[in-house]
C-alpha cells in the first residue's frame, strides 16, 4: 500500500493505537519519574532533566525503539535524535515528526514526552499497515528544549536552524539551582561536557543543511484552558505569539525604614510594585500579555528599603509589533513611575532594561496547516456529537517551541490537544489517552496527507 | 568638685572636648573599616559585625581604655561591657551612658559608634576636671544591637531588661549572608558560640537585676532628614515610634507565562505588588510607615508565574494604636486583593501572616527628657545665631534603640544629632566634629543633671 495511491477516505480512516500509545507513553516515563500525586501507577509528574542520566536511558530506549522499528537513526552535535522510516524516494528529504523528551525539574507526563511519542506510535501504526510513504517518515527528539537544565529554550532545534550558534550552545552552563537535583552532576557543568558524559555528542554537524526535512510537524499539550473549557478536542496551531524577554533593573537608595518618610524614599521595589501593576494594564488594554517570574531586591533585610531590585519582564502578544508597542509604552511609564520615586529629595529611581530573547511572531505554513484542518476534521468524525466540526479549532501558541524554529527553515504546523485546567510544567498535567491518540492519529494522516501532496 | 555643689550656670558650662573625641571616635574605626568613599584619611564605611575579630579588637580596647581611666569593668553573659567610674556613694547604680560598637555590613563611622565614644569622652572631661559625682557614672557597649549578624536588633539591651529569654539570645544563628563575610566566621555559629570564641562571654548574669543602673541616656546620629533640613543642631528625643515586623506568605498557583491569560492566573508576585502598593497609601492616610525590604517569589522562572510570594512588612507608627489599626486595615485589603487574584477560575490567591516582633510605641522618662532639655539648651547657646532656643527639638525615634529596652526597666531618653543627607546604615553616613561634640556635651550636661537631681 502506497500514500500517494489511497482514496481520501482511506486517508481519512486512518487511525493509531489508543492502548499502544498510552501503554509506550508511560513505559518511556519509568526513567526520570517525578512527584507522586495521585494513587495510580501512572499518577506521578516527570523530573527528566536534559542528559540527565535518565534522560539517556529514554534516549537509549527510544534509539532501540525506533531501530526495532527498521529505522535509520543519526545523532548530531547537539544530541538531537533523527529516526527515519525510509520512503520509495531514495534521494529526498524525510517528513518529520518532533518534540522533546525532557521535563522540567517539576514537570509532568505530556508536554513534549506525548509529541516523540506520537512519532512513534505513527512509525508503528504504518509498519502494521505495510503503508509506504513516498519521501520517508522521520521522528525527532530535540535536546534541551525545555532549557530547564541548560538555560536557552529550544537550544538544539536552534542551533539545526542556524539560529543560535554551535559554540554558545555547547559552552552553556547549567543552572546552580538544577545542578543540585541528583539527575544533575554534582558541580555545574557544560552542554557539550554533559553531551560527552552520557555518550550523545554526535559526529554530523548540527544543521537542517546536514540533516535536511521536508516538512516538521509537532503535536503538543494546549498548555492553557482553552480547549478543555469549550470541549473541543483538536487546535490546529496556526502561529505563535510574539514574544520578548527583558531584564530590569531599579536603582534606588538603600534608607532606613524606620527614619525615612515617604517622600524622603527612593525605594526601588516600591517602584517596581506600581510597575508591575501598571504592567498588566497597559498588555491587557492592547491584547498581549506581561509577566513577572523572577525578582530579586537588594539588601533585603527587613528594615532596610531596597535600593536596588532586578525583575524579569516577559511580554507577549500575537504579533510582533503588538509586542513592540506594549514595551514602548512600559518604557515610557516606567521611566515615569522611576523618576517620581525619589523625586522629592532630588535622587530619583533609574530603571535599565536589558533585552535577552526576542522571538517574533511565527506563521506557520499553510500547507502543514491545510494538513493537520482536514486530518484533524476527519479524526473527529467519530465522535458522537451532532456538529463535530465544532471540536477542532485554529489557535495560537502561547508558548514556544521547537517548531518555532523548524518553521524558519522548513515547512511546519502544530496540533494541539486538550489537557486538564490547562495545567502544565506541574507534576499534575493530564491528558486523557482518548485526547493523546486523537492527537497521533491528526499527526499520521497530516504526514500522509503531506506525503500526497508533495509527490501527488 | 561635687556635681552637686555646682551652680546651675557652671553645670550649663560644661562641654567635652570635640578635638578628642573625634580623634578617639577614628581611632576606634581602625578596626573593621569598610567601604571607601572619599579621599581623606577617615572617608570610609564601617564593616563591623558583632563578635567578628574587628569587634574583638575595638571590645579589647575599649576595656584597656576604661580601665585606665580608673573605670570599673565587668562584662555580662550576652557580653555586655559595663565600665563605671565610681561615685561618692559607694551603694547606688550609676547612671549609665550607652550605645553600641557593632554596625552593619556595609555601614558608617557613627551609628552606635558616636553613642559609646562619647561616654569615654564624658569619663575622660570628668577626669580632667576632677568632678566627682554622687553617683557612679558608667558606659556600656551593648552586643549585637544591629541585629545585622544575629539576628535580633538590640538583643543584648533585651536580654538585660528580661524581655528576651537568655537561651533564645545564645541560640541565634548568623544569618547566611553574613557568614560570607570575612569578618565572620566559614560556617554559621551560634552567638554563644561566637561570644566563647573572643573570649567574650562573661560570667555575670546579663540581667537589670545584676547590673542595675540608675538611668540610661544616648546619644546618636538621627538616621533621618528632620534636623539636618531644618539647620537644627539637636533633637531631644521624647519617644520612639511603635512598630511591627511581620512576615507575609501569599500562595496562588504556578502556570505558563506565555499561555495562561490573566483572568486564568493566581499570580501571586501580582498580588504582591498590589498590597505593596496599597501598603504605603493606607499607612502614608494614618500617618504612619509601611515598609517592605525582603521578597521571594518562586519558583522563579521568567516564563513561569510566581505561584509563591513571601515577604516582610514593617509597619511604624506615633502611637502602638495607630500601627494596630494599620494592620487591621491592610488584612482586609490584602485578603481582597489575593481573593480577586484567581477568582476567575475559583482557585484565588490566600495570604497568611505571621508576626516576627513587636515593639510598642516607648515614652521616654520626663525626669531624663528635662535633663537633657535642659542641657541642649546650653550647649548651643555657644552658637552665634539670635534664636538659639530654635536649634533645639523634641523629636520621635523612628528606629529602636538600646534605650527602648532600657526604658522598660529604668529612666532613660536620648539625644540625636545631625547626619548628611539623613543617611545611614550606609558607607558615607556622616556627622561633623562640632555635632559630634554637642552631642557629647549635652550628655555630660544631662549626666551631671541627672545626679543633681538624684541625690541634691
Amino acid at each position: 500500500m502506497l500514500t500517494t495511491e489511497l482514496s481520501e477516505t482511506e486517508v481519512s480512516a486512518l487511525r493509531t493505537n489508543k492502548e499502544r500509545l498510552a501503554s509506550d507513553l508511560h513505559h518511556s516515563c519509568q526513567w526520570g519519574y517525578g512527584i507522586r500525586w495521585g494513587d495510580g501507577p501512572t499518577d506521578t509528574g516527570m523530573q527528566r532533566l536534559a542528559l540527565s542520566k535518565d534522560d539517556k536511558s529514554v534516549r537509549d530506549w527510544f534509539i532501540q525503539t525506533m531501530k526495532d522499528l527498521k529505522c535509520n537513526v543519526t545523532v548530531d552535535e547537539m544530541g538531537n535524535i533523527f529516526a527515519v522510516r525510509p520512503g520509495r524516494e531514495a534521494d529526498v528529504p524525510a517528513t518529520f515528526i518532533g518534540s522533546h523528551l525532557d521535563t522540567q525539574p517539576t514537570g509532568g507526563r505530556y508536554d513534549g514526552i506525548l509529541g516523540v511519542l506520537a512519532g512513534i506510535e505513527v512509525i508503528k501504526t504504518m509498519n502494521d499497515m505495510g503503508l509506504e510513504t513516498e519521501g520517508g517518515v522521520g521522528v525527532v527528539d530535540w535536546t534541551n528544549e525545555e532549557g530547564a537544565r541548560f538555560p536557552i529554550s529550544m537550544v538544539s532545534s536552534g542551533v539545526w536552524a542556524e539560529c543560535i550558534p554551535l559554540a554558545h550552545a555547547h559552552n552553556l552552563k547549567e543552572v546552580p539551582t538544577v545542578a543540585s537535583l541528583p539527575t544533575a552532576a554534582s558541580a555545574p557543568e557544560t552542554m557539550k561536557s554533559a553531551l560527552q558524559k552520557i555518550g550523545y555528542l554526535g559526529d554530523i554537524p548540527c544543521s537542517y543543511k546536514s540533516t535536511p526535512m521536508a516538512a516538521h510537524f509537532e503535536v503538543h499539550i494546549e498548555q492553557g484552558p482553552y480547549l478543555v473549557s469549550a470541549n473541543q478536542r483538536v487546535g490546529v496551531v496556526t502561529a505563535v505569539q510574539a514574544y520578548r524577554w527583558f531584564r530590569l533593573n531599579i536603582i534606588g537608595r538603600d534608607t532606613h525604614t524606620g527614619t525615612t518618610a515617604f517622600e524622603h524614599r527612593a525605594d526601588a521595589l516600591y517602584a517596581f510594585a506600581q510597575m508591575m501593576v501598571r504592567a498588566r494594564e497597559v498588555a491587557a488594554s492592547k491584547g498581549c500579555l506581561a509577566s513577572v517570574g523572577i525578582v530579586e531586591a537588594k539588601p533585603g533585610s527587613v528594615n532596610t528599603v531596597p535600593g536596588q531590585v532586578s525583575f524579569s519582564l516577559d511580554i507577549r502578544g500575537p504579533e510582533t509589533e503588538q509586542v513592540a508597542e506594549v514595551e514602548k509604552e512600559l518604557r515610557t511609564e516606567f521611566d515615569a513611575i522611576a523618576a517620581a520615586e525619589g523625586a522629592g529629595i532630588g535622587k530619583p529611581c533609574r530603571v535599565e532594561w536589558t533585552l535577552d530573547f526576542d522571538s517574533p511572531a511565527v506563521k506557520f505554513h499553510e500547507d502543514c496547516i491545510d494538513c493537520v484542518q482536514q486530518s484533524a476534521q476527519a479524526v473527529v468524525a467519530d465522535a458522537s456529537v451532532a456538529d463535530t466540526k465544532s471540536l477542532v479549532r485554529t489557535i495560537m501558541s502561547g508558548a514556544g517551541h521547537d517548531s518555532v524554529f523548524t518553521s524558519k527553515r522548513v515547512p511546519t504546523s502544530m496540533i494541539f490537544i486538550p489537557c486538564k485546567d490547562g495545567l502544565s510544567h506541574h507534576p499534575e498535567e493530564f491528558s486523557t489517552a482518548d485526547d493523546c491518540a486523537t492527537g497521533a492519529s491528526v499527526i499520521l494522516q497530516a504526514v500522509v496527507r503531506y506525503d500526497r501532496k508533495r509527490f501527488l
